[in-house]
């Protein structure tokens, strides 16, 4: 079944884990410029060998924050997109996955926004090109199931896709665990305007 | 007209514009931690008497950044309000001069978006208080709407709001002057998405 292509979401051990936790604490308090590599040892309890061991340096910390959390969600996008179900559900799976995935790691998420612009030329490369593929494919959905006739085509399948994630990139700036809605909930208000729409005329 | 709650843009001086350009593009360049004060009057050609008789600190160049802009749109959004069109065509036109005015100073967006968090607690509090009365002020016009059954009620105002503003304050992550869409054209289609997602079913 999975091709080369085809997303992998990273497992990754309890050590690991916990130095990926104590980093994203640190860097959401401190910044990543102020906090140092001895500091995350000392907060995730394990010996600079271990860190080294699975990371390469801080800028790999940073990446591998954000990376566990894409590669999670490009896993999530192939599943919804292998079902085969009609257009409007398999948005409705996607959009709701998202923002679930999204706000299950807002801190990470928050932290990663905040700091990207530090990673190195070859690691934005990689977050680049992950988000670009996760945003290809969700925009051929779109186009294919306007070609169809089964989606509006009103507004480009690439704004369309703009609107719908970008709604779920601006969630760390604002969501709230203990705020008055649950993720649950704004996911599905969100797929449900995404959806409406997408309705084509007279439906 | 004007009342006191009423947004007035922020109007400047040549000294000041020129302080707050040098600002944002050394922000951009070495970040707000890597930029000093003495930078700032270097590139801006002005003597460091100049840029205290404007700005207090450091932190106060970084909050002006954006209250030029947040002021801009607030007074926007205000005379979208005051004209006394009818919904459809007021949500239309604050969105597309939204993206225009994002588009216009993307620079600025971007800046303030990586390095906000720094700001202290005073002006923190008064960019979230702006962009709270923004926030309001677009919800209230889409609840009387949906009360009045010109807009669908099928999300709730706060979370159309959500999806509508927060594709702009995602632009400054994507957009360039020189893509392949101008602003005008991605404000057209974005109103236009949203727009459709409010039509009551049968229209």
């Amino acid at each position: 079944m999975a091709g080369p292509e085809r997303a992998a979401a990273v497992r990754r051990s309890a050590v690991e884990r916990r130095i990926l936790d104590a980093a994203v604490r640190l860097f959401a308090e401190r910044g990543f410029d102020g906090t140092s590599v001895q500091e995350v040892v000392a907060a995730a309890e394990v010996t600079k060998g271990a860190l080294y061991h699975y990371f390469d340096s801080k800028d790999d910390l940073l990446y591998e924050i954000y990376h566990s959390l894409i590669s999670r969600q490009l896993a999530d996008l192939d599943r919804a997109l292998a079902a085969g179900r009609p257009p409007a559900e398999t948005v409705r799976a996607i959009i709701i996955e998202l923002i679930e995935s999204t706000a299950e790691h807002v801190d990470e998420a928050k932290v990663f926004a905040r700091e990207m612009h530090r990673l190195d030329h070859d690691r934005m490369h990689a977050v680049r090109a992950d988000r670009r593929r996760y945003h290809v494919r969700f925009r051929e959905l779109v186009e294919r199931a306007q070609r169809d006739g089964v989606f509006a085509a009103g507004a480009s399948a690439d704004t369309v896709t703009i609107v719908a994630l970008g709604m779920v990139n601006q969630l760390p700036h604002w969501y709230r665990a203990d705020g008055p809605k649950s993720a649950a909930e704004l996911a599905e208000e969100v797929s449900a305007f995404v959806l409406a729409a997408l309705r084509p005329a007279g439906d």
